[in-house]
């Protein structure tokens, strides 16, 4: 396993924030969520539009609804998130209806702050892609006004041991490219 | 003016950082311009495919070239920025030629973590929609694999009365919509 490197000395919650799948079923007090969704609304947004919005799965039956959109090989891991995230975006600017083309840009600027906050409070996030959005849209009578980005886990850090073997072999902090490769000159 | 208020104790960052216009010219060093995109490098990402791409704007000829790709509004107050960054990112997964439609919203994460980096190192950051971007794709021969999205402007913060009358009304920290106005239920 090759170890993360930093040159630069950063932002502490950033250089340890990393996307486990061994989470843990305890819950995470309302203050916590509370203050990450805070931080998720703080982040710049074109026209300021604030275009990111959030559906929260937190008691039993909110999370059993949104943990069987899940693909299989996510719900293996995330199926014990105390704290189910579904992303959100409003396509169209509030100021004159127009498309906004940074909707899903500001969205993902906004799962950043959060995912900072997060590791701020101790919190693991790992944003998934994997899941049905057209089913998602069913369950919670999403209009297409809104895209449906992602589903977002969270929670305290659990045991690797009992994930799955392959994906115990995965959990560690991924690398990342130079700053060089993501230069275009 | 309405102030910003903060119900919980969140990031020092997160609560300071806004977009302003009054940017100063002085120059920043290497180190901080590596360590702000040290920062953006390592958000997550779908896959970890890190589809975020810079294109870099510090000396006076490289400036030049992307500030008149600039709408004339945002050349009024950006022009004078010592640090200019193209945000764009790869439309298709690497591994497997796909479409990504992840890349946008990491493309957004990665700013965040930048925008973030950049706070704590007491740097002013402001990302731009407001440019040309068929222009851009021109200038720098930019081909469709990738989505150009964003111009950030960045610096030290400079002196407000420098700025037009109408933008010296808007330079102050904006609002956000509450927690509860974000979740759909």
């Amino acid at each position: 396993m090759k170890k993360r490197e930093f040159k630069y000395d950063i932002m502490p919650e950033i250089k340890s924030r990393w996307s486990p799948r061994a989470i843990s079923e305890k819950k995470l007090s309302d203050t916590d969520i509370n203050a990450i969704l805070e931080a998720a609304s703080f982040a710049p947004s074109c026209f300021n539009e604030q275009p990111w919005r959030f559906i929260l799965a937190k008691d039993t039956a909110a999370l059993e609804k949104m943990r069987t959109l899940l693909t299989p090989s996510n719900q293996l891991w995330a199926g014990k998130a105390p704290l189910l995230i579904m992303v959100l975006s409003v396509k169209s600017f509030e100021h004159n209806g127009k498309d906004n083309f940074w909707n899903i840009f500001d969205a993902g600027t906004s799962w950043g702050y959060m995912s900072l906050e997060a590791e701020r409070r101790g919190i693991i996030t790992h944003a998934m892609g994997g899941f049905n959005k057209m089913k998602a849209r069913e369950a919670y009578n999403i209009s297409d006004e809104y895209n449906v980005i992602s589903v977002i886990a969270a929670g305290y850090y659990g045991n690797p041991e009992e994930l799955p073997h392959d994906l115990q072999e995965r959990e560690y902090p991924a690398c990342r490219k130079s700053v060089e490769e993501l230069i275009i000159k």
